[in-house]
């Protein structure tokens, strides 16, 4: 347990004055320092700073000189050094400042608070920080939908319930997944919106100059959309990986040079195991969308220091997201599909339903098409054959309506032809989601 | 454990045709069986199921009579009622169809599959429910406004870090909520509009006529962002209830009429008992989305049984939340401000703040002023004293610049009158935001 | 939004005395109104009422004849019935006894609230729904150990990262999930156990007769801790189901008569519907476990009505939980295991690992033998053949410690009897677990 | 986007024979590396592996002079450090085992993977980690106990619902929190036990030498379960923390020397953040929680790569917790009681329920009484006095049981002391349990 070792003293502390001493308390100190996370607003409390000091000039509260000091040593380029005492970004920024202009640093923190500082550095943060992710989303979805060009003509099993359901083209399935991303590609853009629709700086703790100041201070809610966001796209593509590894553990696909890694005992395995990670980065940024959460429940409102570790989550979030997107990306990019296994787990049950199409063409409802099917695959799991090796003569046993032409239902090229329209399986249509997809 | 009762036939079911004896085992019943649940998608179900009925006249496959048949049946207003033996939804309606129209309701089901008609009809649930919810929360913010109007001149402490700061208006504080429930209200309508973006009928379960019939028939995308929607809600509720609760703990505010419960054992207690359940659903809220999020990751794509779940995590989410605004209205609605008790709490010290600014306006500059101020409340704090009470000699002693009128600082009313801009707590600011939530 | 209808008035209620008019506003009602949950309690309920009316009698507040009076009413059988205006479970007995008994049953509230009636409730009702549940368990885990008994001679390939890794007894995998269950049964014991170590009725809201009076009545611990426990439990059961999922589809095993349903599309499909369930319910349990936790963080302490949520998600916890136990029991009991597929799919490159030992016996360091065998199997990958299909002259180009004996290592049968040791896959070894399995 | 830069080389991987380069993709490199993470596992490695080094000298791989030579080498002192190319922990230990003791190094890894390794390593740490931590939360509560003892005579308002309810001693408030916390202990003992209970070292993988190999290698219940109670024990010190942060906030108690900061805006404030801390971390470890319940749901069985990241979840959840409990001894430790801010706050309304056990003692069923007595205080609400200044004559004429003596119930300190049972407030009551404590 923590000693009594008196912390360090109040000389750099951005609020001393009204303690006997200054001195912190070794523990609260440890729990209290920011400064190793938040060090990554550095750039935007710079920012913020400058964009602060015109405004207190245009509000006279600075002269123009003052001003030009204050900015020129916000933006001196001199390596910038953290040290010891500093207890967040903001005391290190404004410390550094004093050290370069003089006491007229002073005059920068006139009508803000660090409050506000930290909720301003934090959406100037995410908000930069969209870009290059909107940009890896859409770098991943026009990855898939030229894979998906690459293999228009791969057919596969299309899978329900891990059942073999219908055949579809292999490019079907992965433009499956670049759909759910590009739904994630416009809800970044929304959120990155919403995060800079308000900017909270100068609400002064909670009486100033912007909105609602008592609101905008201590409203984190860009950081608990942009989680659940990370979370649900992470969970995106943790479907995506759970697919990737069942095709490998089948055959259909193959892992690229270098995204295997072998086993420490077993000398024969190459195993995808980038992919697991991000499987499992679904489920821990689901568990940073429940601490955001979780920590603003039942907050009082304004400022509490409760929401300083929203910047651990938000960080880290980020961080887990785009490491994912990446892995992601070298996977699709480098995938081998493997066409012949795709076609040779096509299975003839698998044209099922469009036999009892061909019943609903020659006139039976589909109901009752359904069932006669039923029937015939009952019987061709009796005989432990095909369903299309049922004869004609059985066939017509069961229905009168089958006859010769029921030869045409057994392609499987034929089927995943007949899905003409937008959305469907055919080629045409595939394509036109790939054009769509390049479009974006 | 259960028996093996064998279970329901399989008259009644849409599936049976390849199963020997088209038993159910009584435990895949009692766990599979939805309709419990997915009744409440009834109407849905039936008006997708015109759409669809139409959708298949066109397309050649009704025709004209069989049509109207079938919507006629649809449509019928009958009390629709529900047997032991329908499994879901969709079962119902097309059993009660058959027993209305006969066979030709066994065409409706030609190239749709449930999967894509519960995805379809809870599309169409969530958004007829949005409706309400928006109206809900509408209301709600305009009667915080208009609490906000009515008690504009009541002063009271501001709060950070559950300790006094500044003066505020009790109107800037219930705006403060308003606010943040306005950002819910924006986020609601693209949740809304992007719900019915898409609509997945007919996807046939994996090779259909939309988008793209793999994704849409699996994406619960919208089940997901609404269920978090309510939680972020139902937090910024919480974070209203606590705030309630201290006021109402501290005195500020009193429950109105039929708004408070006693105690079986205390006859004097007076409970707030609704805000604290409104509390309480910001957490069990936070749980579903966690819930949600946690059923979709590592789910392989297209359809597999664990999605059933989203419905029972969808309703209880709405229905919690509802009734989380429906309670929150009516506390709001009747709430009483105490408006002496609010004054009363307000202390000197809050006043500190404005002593600096004071400083600053003789030129100090607002680190130092901060600094010189906290001296004089280290000083008043040791004579235990109120700020106020320090004599003007000993401020000068602490700081050269104060002179007499330094005793304007002194002054609740003209501490919330400084701050003008737009989201401030001068009276003029306060009414420009309660006139901007009369225009929504 | 609600209307302002008075509800209900005050003649039952257990609080009314200081309130005007006793009328409850129809929200809070709503929101308040816990009978449609707790009416569970009902059997507990009236088993601690009968014990507190024991205890005040020994406290000498009940006579002798009051006592027997009030039990008698208590345990009387006649149909309980609740009526409208029952705010909880315990107004409702109180209100019964009332009828039965008389003023007497006025008698009964001294000292105890509603706030330790319904912690000692719950913990009651826990305590019970533990022995079915334990005995669910242990029906699972030794119908597992059966199963394992009776499938002990086949073969199929273990697996790592989804991807073949060793051959293993198809008993060594189904034990592997029953030794998951049998830690939660011993983990079932310790929370049943510690449920009952302490009695929370008589704190008498806060001030009252037993451990820590202002602990007890607010402590959730034993709700949270079993919400875990069904979180955790229902994993391992998400797990197995996954296990079998994959199983089923690449035809392992096949679910038993009535555990698979069809599809309404296609009439091939055989779904394992209940298994996907069982896996979905590991999601919404883990959510239910954070929304008992996020309830609780926070929260003051002592009793708030925050509380009053928590046997919501103990009930559906408890019950999910048991549906999943029992649909998994059944799908193991009738299992039918596809020996022929199993060993089909064992592959030489599995024996991988025992040509490293192999090399290992004849002095080779492991780590050199591990890599002189991956040399082999990129060798075999190369050549498109299988590893065993590789020459001894080439073995022995790439080691020449290989010698004609090296076909011994090709016997799957062998390399699974080889671990010898407690909890390895030799049939000996097997056994044994079954062995120890039949005796919990 | 990451380039394709090919990575680092094969030399020094324990798995690179069977791939052609062995050279692993940036992006795989970059997601997959877990050195970072896991070097906290160094001294349970070498540990592990020295035990492993005799069970192997036992088996016969080993031969003596092997076994020294090894045991040497893995136990020499020198700086221990870890180089670009460390995948992890073991490959870094067994690098550096073969430098210094050469080809002998690679003999160590026979019959081990890295996977159970890694979960023995994990078992070995996290038993190691509960000795500190048990120890901090008995000192914490032992410090309870102290300090219970040392203001033992000082009475507050007890709360129910944030309101004030019956007058209790301060010490029976902060013993509250001391039981709530030795359930953890307890808790932590049992989480303990479990997970030394089966070492998986030597499974092979899976198949092995332990329990049941396949089991053992991808359990990690043991980090559930420790997640889950760093969760609850963190939503414990959370309901604390609201309490202190609710008792300093109405005066009740005041931060200790070096465990506030100020405001860099507001000269005036002395927040308590390290204790809002606390109360936030109850939010983020209830996030760790559920990340390592979602990460665990439906995973297939034995090793998959996800579990990886179990590591990251134990070791930030050890340390949130460890520190939380630092801060609250802290706290706790230096805390002032304002006792004549406790006192002032006691209301003659909180001995309502006092005067209906006066009633009760007169034969007054309870149920009736609380009614009376509810009319009392309706009376002196109406008339603006203290319940105790309500008149004989008057409250004869609500129930004619009162007499003269009723006076004797308004005492705040014969309130409390009425409660002598064990759990009660009355001193000895209070001083029985801090002499149960001081036995832990």
């Amino acid at each position: 347990m923590a000693s009594n070792n008196p912390a360090r003293g109040k000389e750099e502390r951005l609020w001393g004055g009204r303690f006997d001493s200054g001195k912190v308390h070794e523990c609260l100190e440890k729990i209290n320092k920011s400064i190793d996370i938040d060090q990554r607003l550095h750039k935007q409390d710079i920012e913020a700073s400058v964009a602060y000091a015109n405004g207190l000039r245009d509000a006279g509260i600075l002269t123009k000189d003052e001003t030009e000091l204050i900015i020129s040593g916000l933006e001196q380029e001199s390596t910038f050094e953290l040290i010891e005492s500093d207890e967040d970004i903001h005391t290190a920024v404004e410390r550094r400042l004093r050290r370069l202009v003089g006491p007229a640093a002073g005059k920068l923190h006139t009508g803000r608070s660090r409050n506000d500082q930290v909720a301003t550095d934090t959406k100037l943060w995410l908000s930069d920080a969209c870009k290059p992710l909107a940009d890896n989303l859409v770098h991943l979805i026009k990855r898939m939908a030229e894979r998906a060009e690459q293999e228009v003509d791969v057919l596969m099993p299309g899978y329900t319930h891990l059942q073999k359901a219908q055949p579809v083209r292999w490019s079907q399935w992965i433009l499956s997944h670049a759909w759910a991303l590009d739904a994630d590609r416009l809800r970044l853009t929304q959120v990155a919106e919403r995060t800079m629709s308000q900017c909270p700086l100068g609400s002064g703790a909670l009486a100033g100059i912007t909105h609602n100041s008592m609101h905008s201070v201590a409203d984190r809610d860009f950081v608990a959309e942009f989680t659940f966001w990370c979370a649900l796209t992470g969970v995106h593509l943790s479907r995506l990986a759970e697919d990737l590894l069942l095709h490998c553990s089948i055959g259909f696909v193959q892992m690229g040079p270098g995204l295997s890694t072998g086993s420490s005992l077993m000398p024969h395995k190459s195993n995808p195991d980038g992919v697991e990670l991000v499987r499992a980065k679904g489920a821990t940024l689901t568990g940073m969308c429940t601490s955001m959460l979780a920590l603003l429940k039942g907050l009082p409102s304004t400022y509490n220091k409760d929401l300083q570790l929203d910047k651990s989550i938000l960080f880290q979030a980020y961080d887990d997201l785009n490491l994912a997107l990446e892995l992601t990306f070298a996977v699709i990019d480098t995938l081998r599909v493997n066409s012949k296994k795709c076609v040779d787990e096509l299975e003839p049950s698998m044209l099922a339903t469009d036999l009892a199409y061909y019943l609903v063409h020659k006139g039976v409802p589909f109901r009752e098409a359904h069932h006669k099917v039923g029937e015939v695959v009952k019987l061709a799991e009796k005989k432990g054959i095909e369903i299309s090796g049922v004869t004609l003569k059985e066939l017509q046993e069961i229905c009168v309506e089958f006859d010769e032409n029921v030869q045409k239902v057994w392609s499987f090229e034929s089927s995943v032809e007949q899905y003409q329209a937008y959305g469907g399986t055919s080629k045409a249509s595939v394509t036109k989601q790939i054009n769509a997809i390049k479009q974006i």
